[in-house]
């Protein structure tokens, strides 16, 4: 059953590897059918390389398997969560990629520091809070995605309009309408924490440039260099 | 029309990617024909891999499509409005390249902090005013090339000497006497706005040296390591 | 004899290559016989990319080349000491895998910042006290073994709960099952410890936001460039 | 004449771009023949995936062509002056590779730091004075390789044993008895100055820990995920 959105989701999968996202088997994807009814996943600890669309995972909305003879991801139950509280999300991705991890790690929310990260997130991609020990002891990756829905509740946040998630301690879950949205925005929540890093190191080199800013190069050797490669007198390269 | 010339502004989009300076489709390159008449420029939004050279869009000064079915970045009146103001220029790159975003959201410009730097860059590579809310609603990207043009104006730079600009809160503009060299600018100001933060973070360390500063390795491990690879008693790798 | 055990010890110190954790001959892999007699290892000095699986080493446990006709890692001693200590290893790695040495070199132990690094490793990766003088030049590398056969003895820690050290100015050691796990932990290890740095650098800028954090892109340009790739207005790619 | 030569240097300028060290045209590869009469230097500003080996300049100690169609690199002149410097170097090399480069523009020494940096490097590898701006006015590459020399004259510093120097504000240039040993020095350099700066920013974090430091996950947290992955509760991947 499910033959196309296997290979969907699949090829998702495969393109979190590609995008330098994912190693080992660190992430996983899933989709859901028009009618709501079904998910189809990443089996849990496979290999990408070994992987094939027929070992993907068809489960219904409580998590039980309903074709497939591999063990669903182990962070199903997150998903699911996603699908009943966003009604209008039909692939969800995990992964741990290095600088969102890093940044909920840090337990911060991603700003918004420029046009890179307007063009996707509407604002500030949001942390959650901490779990408590009582909710990750009793049911802690359904309670990991009721952790999610609460946070764009309470900050009020149409998940549509930020399309992510930075999860206290572990890492981000990003979504969309489809995989291929939901993988360009996990390429791209990690592309803009990186930068957001960047940015504020640039910006605390320039606020602390009395204390310990490099020289610039003096005036003589600008104009050496310059004119080495550039004008009449220009050495550099071959007539 | 203009086959000759569409060929060499998709080789130069693609050129963006294979620098690494693009992921996704955040980025484009047009050129403008000798004579200043037409503008060849990359479709908007178009995926890089399914890309062929007959889709870029030709368009006039006043950004009309003469050819293509297509329609053109939505960066291109920015592009236009640098060919009015810089009659030097034959194209324009824009990308969102980690670094020199980064330093653009930082809102800084690019200090010259050595030869790599000199040898493409006559000084600083200087960093635009925000948009007015006014100049954002009203023209967008027309003017984003408007004060990328007073930029150069006020500061009384030359845009042959110093071929790029970095536009606040948004990412970097370079440019050419052709699309080899915008591109090749496009990669240079990437790699000079990395260093330019490696070199103020190799000063900071140096500067607080005496707060925290590493200490250096014991010299008898130096001695290990340096004698049992080198001279007459080394039994590092084979006889 | 051997030759499956070779040709795995072959593949895991490609795969040090492959996952991009060692350059030039900077690492080694190692197995240990199921009855514990034997030891196959990389030969010293040898490039990867002309090394064949016959070229691995057979040696005994006090270190004696049984079959090869070329020099074991120089490194063996090292290996042979943590084979003694801990009879649940049957795969030791070494690499100079960039932020693992330098957490090393900066003599810190790996906090544990999140569930990335709890999947692998029970709490912090300990950093092993400096060797002395004389356990440098009385016999280098069989001590660098025994220093983290006590690290682990004196931190009482379970070495397949916490399956790598750190040793102090030198780098990473990782260990496992068999070889794939002992080199995934070697990448799980340098991963870890790159997020690490990224954490504390997030949590750094946070702390100090008031001093010189970058400031947020205006609402207006936010508004901008959400609205003109999303919604009913959007004019960025094609129709 | 000197085929075998060219093929060794085009090779070796090719390993530039391999290892990561290059881009565009910005490194040179020379080496010197046993008489020392002659010195193969790739030719100046030629795109390295066009090049090929019979494009390689001879000159003579002079600086004179003695055979080749192209211009030399424009750094001939520092390669001659260390080949007269430095009668045991027989290849130099010069890149504009990342780290060694900013650690130039930060006009600093490179520390040793651990065992990585002692294997190659006896000690620091040291960063050269200003040149005047007569020195750079009259004959600057010629005055570059003097300067080195002086550094290494001045400091007591056999140039075997630090086979590499950072040029104040310009970069590194890297040298051995042979091509591949200069290349390999080149990625050593590159390799040691990188983990320089983390391992500064490593035992930065770890001094200032009571100001800014991320906290460690919580126990309950760690527990969880180690024992959904390891013993017999596990539930992560397959049976």
């Amino acid at each position: 059953m499910l033959e196309a959105l296997k290979q969907e989701v699949f090829e998702a999968n495969q393109k979190l590897v590609d995008f330098g996202l994912v190693i080992l088997t660190w992430g996983n994807v899933s989709a859901i059918t028009p009618d709501r009814q079904y998910v189809v996943i990443k089996p849990s600890g496979v290999d990408y390389a070994n992987m094939t669309a027929d070992q993907m995972v068809v489960t219904d909305l409580q998590g039980n398997v309903v074709e497939g003879d591999l063990r669903p991801s182990s962070d199903l139950m997150t998903h699911l969560e996603l699908y009943r509280a966003f009604p209008q999300v039909n692939s969800v991705v995990h992964t741990h990629s290095r600088y969102a991890t890093a940044m909920a790690q840090a337990e911060r929310s991603l700003p918004c520091y420029g046009t890179t990260h307007a063009d996707t997130f509407y604002g500030r991609v949001p942390c959650t809070r901490h779990l408590t020990k009582e909710e990750v002891e009793e049911a802690y990756e359904k309670n990991t995605g009721i952790v999610i829905e609460e946070t764009f509740r309470v900050k009020k946040l149409d998940p549509m309009a930020v399309p992510g998630v930075l999860v206290r301690k572990h890492g981000p879950f990003t979504w969309g309408a489809n995989c291929k949205k939901a993988v360009e925005n996990a390429l791209i929540l990690e592309e803009t924490a990186h930068m957001a890093l960047l940015t504020e190191q640039f910006a605390q080199q320039h606020k602390q440039a009395k204390v310990y800013q490099a020289p610039e190069a003096p005036q003589y050797l600008k104009d050496k260099h310059y004119y080495r490669k550039h004008g009449a007198n220009a050495y550099y390269g071959q007539k």
